[in-house]
């Protein structure tokens, strides 16, 4: 029921503080969501073309719980937590990945609508989606 | 009692989506909070190399209300929210400018740690800070 | 003949060398060709609306002299080098204030071709930029 | 003798043209170079604790041919082109895979100094790293 996918920190990601810069989570987020949907069939650039929609992120919370640095190897996961109609909210968490238990880096919850992509105006998730998650 | 710093969107915050990604208000907010602390008499970069320790992000709530597209001028604010001993919560919106009124296209509250760089322990925000934000 | 864009280093732009990211420096050479073309009277989005071209990157070259720090003000300059009827290239630097002379940080060529947004073909740069850039 | 890195396009690497922001083949470079010393046995961050010294770039040349989309499957390629005590250069390629025959879409090279990085003196490289590369 929770997708996980492997991410490395590349320099990239780092900022001067030694550290993944926090923004970068919601890029990991996001790579995760997207394969997970990819997963299960879904490929938003074929769906774009198809439906002239897209997914928009409306909302994110995100709690900082330790840093990551170069080299890591985490493993971010993406849960379906709450879904409507317009919207899907997706539980997702950042784990460092050690010798011994994996840690607890980042973690967050990210609401998403979809909208047509000319108008930028929301519109109801295809059912093809919903049902993939489901 | 507001602190305001324009911004311009460039290619670079773009996404194929034909909007600003995301991810990327959260780096126009550090911008504001950065250029804020500056204009009150403080230096990231001293700091650290005076006191060893450095500002890290331990919460992010963010609300996405519009799109912000290709040369747009924005005004992104910072405000102090709540301030304590060891951490300090900024309020942040990012607004598009117009030829009429500003329109809102982002907010959220920023919550923000102190640590020592090299063991990224908590640590109590240097007071120098903390009167500069009253 | 040189434009010039000051441009602040935010924790965003660094990595964990403590220094600025070199592929950031590309960030920063095409703000200042936007800033350039728009203090020129040519705005890149409302010209995407108009002719349904673009401006894409064909070619760099870039040298790196010395490193930029977190809060280093930068200067970041852009000047006509070549120009030719489908691909125009900037010659542009990064130079860092100091108390003293300014240091050269970083310099190199951006070539640039013009092309439909839709197919991505190569069509003739608009000749309002190309008389703008005279 | 040529190392390769499968790597996916994901939103955060697009911009409003629809097609990968140029600046970003530099980070793709930047991760099939990392990966591939990583397969040699040879970890950036390790090697930084126990030298103190670290990569910069100091020269990159780069071509784009073609661009690439939102959930394009890319091939990127490290090759050692040239290697001295202080720097060595590397070749490096984006290709798009396709049913049919991978695409060509951007190359460079990309030449990288040592340093120390606490005072970003040039230094030589470790010979453990030119072995590796051997």
């Amino acid at each position: 029921m929770t997708y996980e996918l492997p991410i490395r920190v590349y320099w990239e990601d780092t900022d001067a503080g030694g550290i993944v810069f926090y923004a970068n989570y919601l890029k990991f987020f996001e790579r995760a969501r997207t394969e997970w949907l990819r997963s299960l069939g879904v490929g938003q650039q074929a769906l774009r073309e198809q439906t002239g929609g897209m997914f928009v992120v409306s909302e994110t919370t995100i709690k900082y719980h330790r840093p990551a640095r170069l080299d890591d190897e985490l493993l971010v996961t993406a849960r379906l937590q709450e879904s409507g109609r317009a919207s899907i909210t997706i539980a997702q968490q950042a784990w460092r990945k050690t010798s011994g238990q994996p840690e607890l880096l980042c973690e967050g919850s990210i609401r998403i609508g979809w909208v047509s992509a000319a108008s930028m105006k929301p519109e109801r998730i295809p059912s093809s989606i919903l049902e993939a998650l489901k």
